[in-house]
């Protein structure tokens, strides 16, 4: 049996994960370490390893035992190094699937965390059965992850995805990449949190139950605020919430009328306000999407939560190994 | 010798091509006949079948000497039928790969003629080379075709590459899809000449030079006669040329944000006015594209011309028979 598993890792800002993996998608352990990114590439690598050989452990297993080991990160591979992790000093240009085959001396594949994450979206969760799908992690920034039939899609750097960056506005909003109207000034929480502000300020909303429930303090503004408030009826937090929702129609109508594909998915943390997202910008997508392709397409929030990066991980070692169940 | 040639029909809503292909893309022999779609399905049909088979008569081969027949169409192909080609009567629902298959008795493969052109300019033409190009053709609309990694891509319906209605602004011009805003209404042929028309009807611009080229006649502005003014230095005709671009490099930044792509393949009848086209969007690309990807992809003319189509089909059918060199 142990053959037929493999190892997952997600590298996080500030945790490592690393999971045993089976080929229908199950955690069989799955254990946290701090990632030190601070501390530089040696010891985050030290760090890593000393996972990796922990969960061993504690699973009973020789790495040898594994059908490989995959990593996820935040940046993109290049010849199995990391490149653009710009929130982890040192971890650029790290040869990351070198140093880890030699250490463990089982197969090894990298790749983009949110990219991993949308793989095992596709794979074991809201993407069940999908070919082609997309998918949206909407945090303080906004990523992006595709599947194209069936497969991780990385493009020819392996830097495809970054759909905070498409852009919604022309000359819009300032975006933290120095373009302008890009989706992730519009739909990240930073964006939410800013929008909410900028309309709180003025008269009309002074009675919205937003600044009621922040006891007037907009520093104290947070996405969870305003969509407690939104599903609620308060009318701000339903204006806010159409505004991030109609530029996310904007981008995924696009990105219909480009790829046809069958699912949109939508990760992060916002998205446990629930339906109310998924349902709004549903209601605005037929303005930008061709229906015919619309109607073939759903919107959809991620089911595997924060644990997707770490199953998309274990999944690729499956996938390179042939391991993956495949309709054909 | 014969067995590995393969023949690509292009069916146009005025005239079929029909021409004998070499896995090295070269015509071997070519022929045309006008479709009369006007005359409905079978009208159509009967032209195609006697078109093919004066072509083999031509080439003095059998249709059992070809690896394949492959065919673009306008609409998409949904279980080997036709679908969505509004301007061509009866033409929807045509079981075409059936019907030719029982007809020739060999290998026959159909899909969109935009997105085999795009294949044809992925292996022969612009995008020699490349693994993921995306093709804009310009016409009275704007389509679209996929090539992702090194294959055709279709989407899950058929249907991906609409590029003519990814929205360039929110509620910006109309479009022909009912829409607003999109691509299509900014940089098509038909927008070129509405724009530059709005502009000259404008006092300012009565000193244009394209305003003496149609001896004042609106009704004869073309897209050529805007574009010969453009190279020569007219003001009109270099703000036209660069509104149409800006928003052609808003489009393509989006999809190299999302696909990092390595190459951008322009074609229609409008590129004839040459460098100006690549050149002007490619300096305004750096607003929408992230520079790391956008350093990697090439914006580029369409090579093959108006023989993309029937070239694109014959690969079609050669790539199913497995005779297309490819670099692994």
């Amino acid at each position: 049996m142990a053959e037929k598993l493999a190892m997952g890792i997600d590298v996080g800002g500030t945790n490592l994960k690393c999971a045993i993996i089976n080929p229908a998608g199950e955690i069989q352990q799955i254990k946290r370490a701090p990632t030190e990114a601070d501390g530089g590439r040696d010891r985050v690598l030290k760090n890593l390893k000393r996972l990796v050989r922990s969960v061993l452990e504690v699973a009973g297993i020789q790495a040898s035992d594994l059908a490989g080991i995959g990593l996820g990160t935040p940046g993109f591979i290049v010849n199995g190094g990391i490149q653009g992790a710009p929130n982890m000093p040192g971890w650029q240009g790290t040869p990351i699937e070198a140093i880890m085959k030699e250490t463990f001396g089982v197969p090894f594949f990298a790749g983009n965390d949110v990219t991993l994450a949308a793989f095992a979206e596709s794979l074991f969760g809201a993407g069940r059965g999908s070919r082609n799908m997309v998918c949206f992690a909407i945090g303080t920034g906004i990523g992006g992850g595709l599947v194209i039939n069936g497969q991780i899609y990385e493009g020819t750097n392996g830097m495809a995805g970054e759909l905070g960056h498409v852009t919604v506005v022309p000359d819009g909003r300032p975006c933290g990449c120095g373009h302008r109207g890009c989706l992730e000034a519009y739909s990240s929480t930073i964006a939410i949190k800013k929008i909410a502000c900028e309309m709180l300020a003025k008269e009309k909303y002074r009675d919205s139950a937003v600044l009621k429930a922040v006891e007037g303090d907009l520093g104290r503004v947070t996405p969870k605020i305003v969509y407690d408030c939104a599903k609620k009826g308060d009318p701000l937090a339903l204006k806010v919430n159409k505004i991030v929702c109609r530029h996310m129609a904007i981008a995924i109508g696009s990105i219909v009328n480009t790829l046809n594909p069958d699912c949109i998915v939508l990760g992060g943390g916002v998205l446990s306000a629930g339906s109310i997202i998924p349902d709004t910008i549903t209601a605005q997508l037929d303005d930008y999407a061709l229906k015919i392709m619309r109607d073939g397409c759903q919107v959809v929030i991620a089911e595997l939560g924060e644990d997707a990066g770490v199953i998309g991980a274990g999944a690729l070692a499956l996938e390179k190994a042939g391991l993956l169940p495949r309709e054909s």
